[in-house]
């Protein structure tokens, strides 16, 4: 397959008869260079195909989710390619968080655009991952408007505002132990802070307890969670979402796991039937 | 599950309805702490299950593995245990490569028992992989006896070696990217010429190709290898390994294939592959 104009590809590995496939290229939106991986899957040779785009949680990059998930094998069995992006602006000329905690700032973008400076400049995170690096991706690659999105931790958190945030623009929806409510958790009233000020209403508008009291939409939510999960109680707060989801009507299955925790073990265990739930949309 | 009597649990992780876990141990036979991960399935809460040795490539600890290849999916359907070593000797006592080299020393013990100093004192990787962990595991975790080998480059090389040089031990066995002939390759040049000596002779009981050709057990072997591995043609050589069980009536069957390199993308791809290659042998 030849470069895609624009992209600069910086790996690129035969998997599953598909490729996985890395990308480093000049984002206007963030004012920085940003590396994402695709999965291709082997159909994406013959024809257009729909995407998971893949949010990942606090700390990762575009790596951890493909190295670590296991779900290149459905993908490649459904015909589905699946998007990951970094979880932050980078560089060096990109503030990072002022102590160097790992939850704020580099490898922490929270997806959203922040409106507080000077994290404003380059975090507009949200503003990345719905609209320009989808644009670049349907127009150089192999992959059509069939969107689907998901994420795990605080990429679940910017899965379920993205979609909530931008009906029609995404076919399906689901995620992995998210930070459902995060103006009401520590790692989200940090990051909020911060990035958008001390206003409460600005708050609203990037929680997915508050957007789907209000949400346009109805997509049905596949949201699976670990028991063991030790951020379960005060980062996470999957009951927040339920009751959010039962008060609006929004259609909601929330899977509580015994014994399993945060990890990659976890993702792993539960990618397929993620897989499977936009694939159901995507591929219909 | 209770903790195994002698090992420390460092880590549990529920993954696909069984548990990743991973302990710390005293080794007799290395002088020193050593870690392992095991992979039990969800049937051994009930039964003893056989287990699948997988032997790690160059810098690789017991993490890779676990982590990428994405082999528990199927392990826990077929009630098949996955155990998981260290590639070397570690710690502040044990000595590593004189220059600091990623190619020797800790985490390249290349499964051999060393000869020379300093080396000789710790790096016995060869029985801790064959006698030492087997027997700790199969008295202390719900694990038996029917043993499978399989590994990864230096690992691959490492599951040949141990199988060929162990009839009876082991019930199963094949390799992925192996480095099919070290005694002809930089690599295992390197590394022979330290652990071992000059002695050509002892280089000999080492090397896959020679073992092959004097075997009194022949296990059908299954290799897969990438076309595009940058290893292939100066430290893999498969076509040695496909010489010497061809001269010697050696069951071989070698897979190559096009496009792949030598990352866990290739090892994820065809991985299920060898798990059924073993359970066909372990579970009959």
């Amino acid at each position: 397959m030849p470069l895609a104009v624009g992209f600069e590809e910086i790996a690129a590995n035969r998997c599953f008869a598909g490729w996985h496939r890395r990308y480093r290229h000049r984002s206007a939106t963030l004012r920085c260079d940003m590396v994402f991986a695709v999965y291709l899957p082997p159909q994406a040779d013959q024809r257009r195909v729909p995407a998971l785009y893949w949010l990942s949680g606090l700390t990762c990059s575009d790596e951890n989710f493909m190295q670590k998930a296991g779900a290149m094998r459905l993908a490649a069995t459904l015909g589905l390619a699946i998007v990951v992006p970094d979880t932050s602006p980078r560089g060096a000329g990109v503030p990072g968080d002022p102590d160097g905690a790992w939850d704020f700032g580099h490898g922490a973008g929270f997806y959203l655009n922040a409106t507080q400076e000077p994290w404003a400049a380059h975090y507009q995170m949200h503003d990345y991952v719905v609209h320009e690096l989808p644009a670049l991706i349907e127009e150089a690659l192999p992959i059509d408007a069939r969107r689907g999105i998901c994420g795990h931790s605080m990429g679940g958190h910017g899965a379920l505002v993205c979609a909530l945030r931008n009906p029609g623009r995404y076919l399906s929806l689901s995620a992995m132990a998210p930070i459902s409510h995060p103006l009401a958790s520590p790692w989200g009233e940090k990051a909020f802070l911060r990035y958008l000020g001390e206003d409460l209403a600005a708050w609203r508008a990037w929680d997915a307890c508050e957007l789907i009291a209000v949400a346009r939409e109805r997509l049905p939510l596949l949201v699976d969670q670990g028991e063991a999960d030790p951020f379960l109680a005060a980062q996470l707060r999957p009951e927040t979402l339920r009751q959010a989801c039962a008060a609006a009507g929004h259609p909601l299955t929330l899977r509580l796991h015994p014994g399993y925790d945060h990890s990659y073990y976890f993702i792993a265990t539960f990618i397929e039937d993620h897989l499977r739930h936009h694939a159901a949309v995507l591929l219909a």
